[in-house]
């Protein structure tokens, strides 16, 4: 019965959850380096297995280049896991950090301290670098892992995880710390999405389809991480010549991403000398321009831009543009508009900067910066397992601080309450 | 139509979480101190509209002493609902503390402010101090408030929300910043569970019926203040004169608490000793007793415990005993049977103490202190909202500052991604 069966795979993971959340540091360090060192002694295994995955899905026939991409694994992509394995292990342990810890009148010493979440399960999609890079930063906050991929990298996750396991028992750890769903039906993961007494927290990782599922279904508590409609306000103050380079960069260095730019708004009083500089640079760039009417008034050669291009996130070469008559219409808009993931602010004015940080609602504000920074690594929290846009237990990129929780603990010397 | 009506209710309070989220310290203190005049100076009409519900309650019958007891408003009730007010302007202001900040290699400066989480909705039972706590907790931390409350407390919640409104309002808040739900049937709880648009998080305060309610038909992110079956586990070498009155305070002081002891483990070295004088002092205290087989051997008098026993939260004057053979065995009844709330070890060994701090998996672990300490005033956290027992987000007592989230700020100068 494949329901039971996605239950005794959690089990197992949480079983081991106590073993690998009372782990030390060396211990768990160590087994991401034998993590890293079987996938490249497994470089031939694990080749063949995504070859095979490969195989399946050019007989099925029907999917995009982008998907093939994603789902080839080859010699130097093996490599950049192992290597991201490492970096997670040069990151510090949150694991056992006192956070605060104060005396009360009666004597009481109460304190936090850092703990793992326990178990923590992902469901994504053809992708099996996220395999290992989930699996790597569950680990290494002590948390046992239940992985959950797709059907299309079915084979590559199912050798990758081999590495895994046997990783974790080269260093003394329980094998099934980290575990793999192998049903990969829809009613499956629906069953997976319900095991509160096994799972502490569900992360989505993929589309917007996977995460509303995910959102609908789940009462096991979820972490959304999210689409990203971000926006860069050039306000009459800021420095043009900055604007320029930091819109292009924010739109163009990798448009796929979520914090990538999708609508530049502009004060009014600088559109006149702003607009024509910016999009003859975005158009050199070969980004399309789609433009509100104040806009094309200005570039008559635009394209209209209406209600839906304010809520879109193309994800690609194309930028909405928008002229506003000042910081609060711009704010209002962003409000509005935004999914609340990272908004920027172009500007020389105090005043314009501080209510900008303040009354802006999103994960990530920045003042004269490229939305583009927004990741785990940029901020200087190492490797993130995404970027949070709720705003319950993390938002922003999740680095390994988000994958903990935390416990009060209580010295005392026979305090009662009177 | 009664759904759009709770649509058009919490969008109201989504509409006004702009400017509350925005007020400054001395406008959410001024507010709180109105709300606080205006239950004083509304004392008749609040208790004409109390009396009501007692009436509606008295002429359907069928409901306990404990009920009418806790749906009762009386003047002293309100005037301790105004303290209380008064005890949430006193506490720090959690909105706007940066809570580190610290310089990136490309000279970006990242910091992390704490903000209002936005609209926070309640759902809880015939309790009309929740009405008041609840609005007042939530407004100190910057965030609307959606309060569902029963249909039982229909007219006491309506009088004592026109007050709160008028406070807001006379701080010059928008006192659509705390509204009620005035529809009261399921299909609208239902309803309000799934407004993801508007709400941020939804807390259930009440029995254990609701809050499964609530975890299964929720998809607004939830957390979940949960039921206490709390441990004190008594090792070989604890002081057996301290855990005497450990243990009676634990289970006595206030049993129909979530923090109140339910087992009593007890080490079999000191089985012989301990048990005569905890179970005589228990028995004087008139509690109910139900030992395990060994427990029974000692106290032939005792009723037997069963493996029901051992999972049930009593919330009552009866306590469950079992003699375990070491600390280990104490650490595996906790961690199988326990509801991860509030847990004690009272011992005089140090490595007994640490292995119990770090082995035990709940939101409070004690060392040599009674478990009723669990909560926002003993622990130095001024009021709470609950005790929160899932580990996302917030894990204990919850006071202002699990009411809030956070959101990255970033100070550039030009910078862009290479």
């Amino acid at each position: 019965m494949s329901a039971s069966a996605v239950e005794a795979t959690v089990k197992k993971a949480w079983e081991a959850s106590t073993f690998i959340g009372n782990a030390s540091t060396i211990q768990k360090n160590k087994a991401l380096e034998n993590i890293a060192e079987e996938i490249s002694a497994r470089e031939e295994s694990i080749g063949q297995a995504n070859q095979k995955d490969l195989d399946l899905l050019q007989k099925k026939g029907d999917y995009s280049r982008a998907f093939y991409d994603r789902l080839l694994l080859n010699p130097q992509r093996l490599t950049a896991m192992a290597e991201g394995l490492r970096e997670i292990a040069a990151l510090p342990d949150p694991v056992g950090e006192v956070t605060s810890m104060w005396k009360r009148p009666n004597g009481l010493e109460v304190g936090r301290v850092r703990v793992p979440l326990g178990v923590v399960a992902i469901i994504y999609e053809a992708r099996p670098n996220v395999t290992v890079d989930t699996a790597g930063l569950g680990l290494k906050a002590g948390n046992s892992v239940v992985l959950r991929g797709s059907s299309e990298a079915f084979y590559s996750n199912q050798a990758l995880v081999k590495a895994i396991q046997k990783g974790l028992e080269g260093a003394g750890l329980p094998g099934r710390g980290t575990v793999l769903v192998e049903q990969t039906d829809r009613e499956s993961a629906r069953e997976l999405m319900k095991l509160n007494r096994y799972l502490d927290v569900i992360i989505p990782r993929g589309g917007a389809n996977l995460k509303k599922t995910v959102m609908d279904n789940a009462t096991v508590p979820v972490v959304e991480t999210g689409e990203g409609n971000c926006h860069t306000y050039v306000d009459e103050s800021a420095s043009l010549e900055d604007a320029v380079k930091i819109a292009v960069n924010a739109k163009t260095q990798r448009p796929g991403v979520c914090n990538a730019m999708e609508t530049l708004l502009v004060h009014e009083k600088i559109a006149g000398d702003y607009l024509p500089r910016v999009l003859e640079a975005m158009k050199e760039a070969g980004v399309e321009i789609r433009g509100c009417s104040k806009t094309r008034e200005l570039q008559p050669e635009v394209k209209p831009a209406g209600e839906e291009d304010w809520g879109t996130e193309y994800l690609d070469m194309i930028l909405a543009v928008r002229v506003v008559k000042d910081l609060e219409e711009a704010i209002e808009h962003i409000n509005t508009y935004g999914t609340r993931h990272s908004e920027a602010i172009l500007t020389s004015s105090y005043q314009g900067s501080r209510k900008f940080l303040q009354q802006v609602d999103a994960a990530a504000v920045y003042v004269n910066a490229s939305t583009r920074f927004t990741d785990g690594n940029a901020f200087g929290l190492g490797a993130e397992m995404g970027i949070s846009t709720q705003k319950l237990h993390a938002r922003g990129p999740m680095g390994l601080e988000a994958l903990t929780s935390s416990k009060f603990i209580i010295y005392g010397n026979g305090q009662f309450r009177e």
